[in-house]
């Protein structure tokens, strides 16, 4: 998947502040190889912007987008209302309230306007691009060969793990 | 204040489902003589008319928007994005999390994009009311002097109760 | 894509008592016409059938797993440990803590093992439904098109909704 | 409107330890050159002030009171039983509960006595004076247009917003 | 205890709908025979009221306030602001928050103006009440020696209790 | 009251662990020239310890026990289950959970058996020790008195914190 | 074990209101035929009975005290606090808090002395009598198929379940 | 109990990173003497190798299972829906959410497969181990003899305690 260049997923966050938790989202992409774009669109900063992306993400190419906001946490939600691409949802830790307000914001839409929701800070935005990536692979036994390797690289690592009581 | 017509005041909110307790807010800007409108704007199945409702408000001679939403609720933070019109956001009690979800996801805003958030349903779409009513009687004596007999009223009735250990 | 026989999406839960909540997702699913099977696998009761089930997903031409569970919720994440097709996990009401428990269970999974989560309840297994939909539509345009729909009829139904105050 | 001496709005705070919080709410007004006054007023400790605080509010010309308090924090509340100005109330983080105490016990106000809530801490004063700023705009285009040139300054800055991943 | 009929308890609530909960108090007073007086002082509503029913507490005999409240529950620490006799707070269930927000309110006040709480709703009425019995009882032996035998019983009532599986 | 040796109140705690919190209860006895006794009394490590205590309380001439307790905090209500003598019980933080937890355990008690619960922390020691106190001076002018002028001094106090804003 | 007739675990409760939830746990232990006592036992009402139950528990044969109490519910932790026994906690459902104060009570106890805590309500009390029943199964091979059986049972039930999509 | 090399207890943890808190189980059996294995089992990375060791638990001769993990901790629970030995669930502290997450996922297991839980982190881990100890002591005089002095020295070490105001 290395040679293409069109982004199928986006990644956006509401500010660059975001980037400590959404860069996992990132690295991820990256170690799978496939093609995405990053930028800051915040939803209540940049609310045209923030429509036109969405309008404009099937036409573009793109086959999933990780939105990652925190607090009153709008960006996922108002994405997925102007998209049929599946959106997927990134609680950002909030300062005082550390990311529960980010997650029930996120995760608590109205039938009929989904968004994919993942757990508080890194864990969820790697994991948000995981499900990106097993989204394309569902038809691409390639990825989905990558996503299976993946997974055995994880249960390797994790039968490698030893502790001190036992050494 | 009664023979103006133009709208003060606009009272949304997601879905006619919220009128039970939106229907507080208008009450209490009718028994004040306060000209408003009311009509249902989804954040999420009608972020266009959103965006135009909130883009207009001011130039429509509107002094405040009263939002309700339950949930992910993003209507009064989204529609703030787009105007300096004084929002005041409703948090609709939901289904299983009781408006927790609704709290969080209004009050939570981020700097530089207010939503003044008032109580969990009922009592709050009336202090919402009342919110508008006291921001346009900043500059109406008459409608201050309205809140105050409001509320002078309002005392009498509290030191009117009995109770039947009293009695 | 009514007359493809063979299931897209699986729709599972814990117990038959979770069908109030799970049935709007199968509900979502027929409409669209997307085949789908749908049956009770237990986490804690059906271990060893739960995890066939999810070892032979992708193999039997499943796109997504919708898996629906309450209290200590562990059945969509435990499918998702299983396979790369994505899962995406509905956390349905407890009876003493309405949800808030299988929604924190569910929703923080740990890195490398991913469940996209949806709102406690009816709207997140609709929800759950339709981002099922919006994953086998991102590599089929009729899908896709059937979607835009469907949020085009949604957005006239909330633009249609009055209000008695305007009656 | 530099040149207005008279405050217009009020900030006050229970203590000198919320000023870390309430500045952002100060520097806000410095910002925008709306005239204000500060200081510490304690509900508990100093309840006989905060009457008269409250009493003599709209008299002395004020257009809105910011009140900032953590923990049990009556100050908005009271405050808004004496006067019809509208009250802006801060949640200030507490110690142990991070401002879940605060946020509920200004939030959560009667019916009959409006207290408009902004988020917890920094954002939350910054938030609260800028609704005071809107409040005074509704009547004061000079104002009004300074709040758009604010917001597009935001949108500005979010714009410029660069991700280490672009780079 | 019975001929004395200068109360010596003060029992106040904010609304005569808090009645259901705060009559445990007043039938644990009367089963004491402890003369007390009950009546609806609202703190928002009442302000001036209230702090004058402080201000004259210790003056007209009071030993100790009882003030139930509910939601954003100011009573108890605005009274206990301006008087020194004990104040006993009963957190009154609120209709979505089910005192959560009532018990917050109440118990974290700030170091200085100390209110004794007690638990949501009834159980923290009655428990009010015989505090306050008790706080009467530290100086008044044939008090005491009710409060044992109040104990007695109830351990007696305990008991006797039989289970259906024993029967 | 400097004089009189013998204590009046007992301030106890589940561990040494607990003095930073429970030390602020000390301070504010001394302050007042209470007459106090402190020691460790583990309800689950010191059980019968913990009874004696309670049921000599009052021959023992205590007029207020104040304990503090963190975690599943049983030693106020437990002790409460043994004396007649009013308890006052101290939320100490608890390492996750900061208290929420010792909050519930302490104020929740059942009907009949009465703790009075303070905010959670160092805040909560003082004011338990001001209450134990304000019950001692119900029946002692001069303590009244004293309370009355911590309570002026305090105002004083707040009066002079100034404002950075205002230097 | 049908034949054996001295009680093997004991199930106490708080009060006999708590039997609606606790009687799960003694159909489970008749259904499995291990002999059990039950009766109210009220940490607060019955502190001395409680820790003469916990002191004779383990000479009287007991294997395992299964421990139902709602809001401060001390009894699971003080009972643990006098035997080496297993105390196996069930939080009994609170009529505000819906059990969360009695699990939380009840699961945070200090190091040393321990109580297993099983879920809020129905299903933890059939969960305790399940353990207790594990635990004297761990030497009892018998006891051990039993539990077997009954779980293949619970695998067949829900293997059995049928939805009414498949009808 | 010393020379027994076979593990009576198995300690397992879903990563390295549960060490810290885990490692109080483990340092507790040992002071007991009691044999026991530790490991790094991941429910979702190593869930094969999971069910194969819950599968022998009872034949390898374990008597209890102590289980930590974190967030959407589903190691307790699977481990429980695959063997009768005691599971002894451990919340281990997550990032954001501090072990809630944790202890909900662990605890609220539903009717059928019981899990015992215990406090948030070390003493959790602790406590843990010594149910565990209890309950291999049901049936072990000696190790019961054990417990009883570890309680007593613990007891000694309590009333041991003294605090700064004493000395």
């Amino acid at each position: 998947m290395a040679e293409q260049q069109k982004p199928l997923v986006g990644v956006i966050m509401g500010s660059s502040s975001d980037w400590d938790v959404m860069q996992h989202a990132c690295a991820m992409l990256k170690q799978f190889g496939v093609p995405f774009e990053a930028q800051v669109i915040s939803a209540h900063r940049m609310p045209d912007e923030m429509f036109t992306y969405a309008e404009t993400a099937r036409s573009r190419g793109l086959r999933a987008i990780i939105a990652g906001a925190g607090g009153a946490a709008h960006l996922p939600g108002m994405v997925a209302a102007k998209t049929v691409v599946p959106v997927l949802g990134v609680p950002v830790p909030s300062k005082y309230l550390r990311g529960e307000d980010s997650l029930l914001s996120i995760v608590q839409m109205p039938k009929g306007v989904p968004v994919s929701t993942f757990a508080i800070g890194e864990a969820g935005a790697a994991n948000a691009a995981l499900t990106a990536i097993a989204i394309i692979a569902t038809t691409d036994d390639a990825l989905a060969g990558q996503l299976e390797q993946f997974r055995q690289q994880q249960t390797a690592a994790a039968k490698a793990m030893t502790l001190p009581v036992n050494e």
